[in-house]
């Protein structure tokens, strides 16, 4: 316990009972309850002096990320998941992946996370803090501070447990400029790892499936992996997680950006036999399901062979393939040339698929 | 529209019907009903470029603020409140009033927000409209850009209504330092208007109270009033909102920070007579009631006289006041002196007070 704390201890009447406690309406109404649970709970996980400042805002210092830039990159993402703990993470962990891949996924070096929570009336403060230590330890790992926050609670009946937003803001080292619409005919297409991974760990759990070994997310921070991906390789055109609607939405939507199509190659889709088994069963094409430690890279053909052996050497890569090359096609579709050698189109998803996924 | 909405919107099979829909959890799935969501609702109303390069991550430009800076700041806020409209506002407005007043009365410009949407099921798409078109007036208003955002739908039952998270970054003009920890004894506490205002306009629709004229909330971005003070009086130490918890909250946060003590004087603390008529009736005191656009600054003596007359110039500060000052005080008590020459203590509320008001 820092002095800081010590110090104003006293200024609360009672303890927080992170064990046998539960969310409280007066934990989001500004007075002492709030307070309380924001020291005692939420800096004393996240702690770094931008927080403990505990203003209403984070005065934040980008020149220590240590790489020229000219621009910073912001990304948010809301995260709803249900159920809140799976095989392979929980919703805390999650929120720091999701919104740290989307700011490393411009090549940019991710700095600085916002965190907002929207709680709901008699959560058990034990699970609170569990998924608060679980975004302290991976923002620790991803090398991002947690520097300002903000805590809701609404009725019991009027939420779902704990949504949490995080909001990231990083610095894009000079001369890059990732963007869909940088990519072009002839590109090759890459990912990082097998798909489907976290949509069915979440759905098996769900559907109170069970295998022989349980399958996981692969929820994870990919800022060490694209760090090293646009340094070696700065021709990258562009690159992005394949999170909601999978591969399927991520690839449709880039080709819509850039206005060409894109032709995936089934044979070499990376999907685990496990999964590809969980997909048959529940109905689901490995495709269309959410990643949340996975991406999608295009790089011109000259650099593709460099940046799979590249990739492959990473931990976060070693699955890493080539899945596809970019085509000329003014309707923009993606389309798969499947193990029997026919070609099938890969539409996007038109309705609900997996909801509440992240 | 533009030729890009122009080019893509045969890629929907059905149009968006912003009349008579409402949200379905397709919309928060990551396929195409969720990409036409944004495209035809969020893309149309936030419109800018920034927004619609629709990568996941913005990529900004932080010197188009035109100001020397060294550090960004950076605030976060979920907007929960219930009713959704309200005289005055709504959560649209409201949630970018509520973190731009975060960032400004650091002394910083703001420049961008993100806005993440929770979205309940079967909510009218035409007030999600309305809330969406509001949202854009008051960034455009208070100058800051929409520049990425997420959207996520929780089955009916899971939610309420809408909910919005925004964060906000802007730049701090090099060498300013507002914080809480600069506060000293003999600083003047100033706040630019009457108190209240926003509390008490939802607790009356709340309660179904009316009377002679209608009580509106204060919602509104402070961004051009902090912008003067900062530039014609640098010497403030701290500027903050008194959101939740009301002036009451703020005080008794900044004294524990600044281990300071505050006295106020009721009669020089501005509340509508409406306003504290409805509070009477209802059982609430001004001081604890929750604003959403006033601020409370701390300046040295020496300042204090030419900023109240600054602000009182300014449209927002017409009926700013002088109402406490700083004394030392190591308990960091919030102290009243009463109209009747009495002084009693103004504690932090210890329990629930006014839930969802923000």
């Amino acid at each position: 316990m820092s002095k800081a704390n010590s110090k104003t201890s006293s200024r609360y009447p009672q303890s927080l009972d992170l064990k046998h406690g539960k969310v409280e309406m007066a934990h989001g109404a500004g007075g002492k309850a709030m307070a309380q649970l924001i020291e005692q709970l939420f800096v004393e996980a996240f702690d770094n002096p931008m927080l403990r400042a505990q203003n209403d805002q984070a005065s934040l210092d980008l020149s220590l990320a240590g790489v020229p830039f000219e621009r910073i990159v912001m990304a948010t993402d809301s995260h709803v998941i249900s159920p809140i703990f799976f095989p392979g993470g929980d919703i805390g962990a999650l929120s720091v992946h999701g919104t740290v891949n989307d700011v490393v996924l411009s090549g940019a070096k991710a700095l600085y996370l916002s965190a907002g929570f929207i709680l709901e009336e008699g959560y058990p403060l034990a699970d609170l803090k569990r998924i608060v230590e679980s975004m302290a330890a991976a923002a620790r790992e991803a090398e991002v501070a947690i520097v300002t926050g903000d805590t809701k609670v609404v009725e019991k009946g009027s939420g779902d447990g704990v949504f949490i937003n995080t909001t990231g803001v990083g610095v894009l080292p000079s001369g890059l400029s990732l963007s869909a619409d940088q990519v072009r005919v002839g590109d090759k297409v890459l990912v990082s790892g097998t798909l489907g991974d976290h949509g069915v760990a979440i759905m098996s759990l769900r559907e109170n499936l069970t295998f022989e070994t349980t399958i996981e997310s692969d929820s994870q921070s990919l800022h060490s992996l694209t760090a090293m991906m646009v340094e070696q390789v700065p021709e990258i055109r562009c690159m992005r997680d394949p999170t909601r609607g999978g591969l399927a939405a991520t690839l449709n939507e880039i080709a819509g950006q850039a206005g060409v199509g894109i032709e995936l190659d089934e044979e070499q889709i990376p999907v685990r036999p496990q999964v590809a088994a969980a997909c048959e069963f529940l109905g689901l094409d490995p495709l269309y399901v959410a990643n949340e430690g996975k991406l999608v890279a295009f790089c011109p053909p000259q650099q593709a062979d460099q940046l799979l052996a590249l990739m492959r050497e990473h931990p976060q890569g070693q699955e890493a393939a080539i899945v596809g090359e970019v085509i000329e096609d003014p309707n923009a579709f993606v389309q798969l040339r499947t193990s029997f050698g026919g070609v099938r189109m890969v539409d996007w998803i038109s309705g609900e698929q997996l909801p509440r996924i992240c």
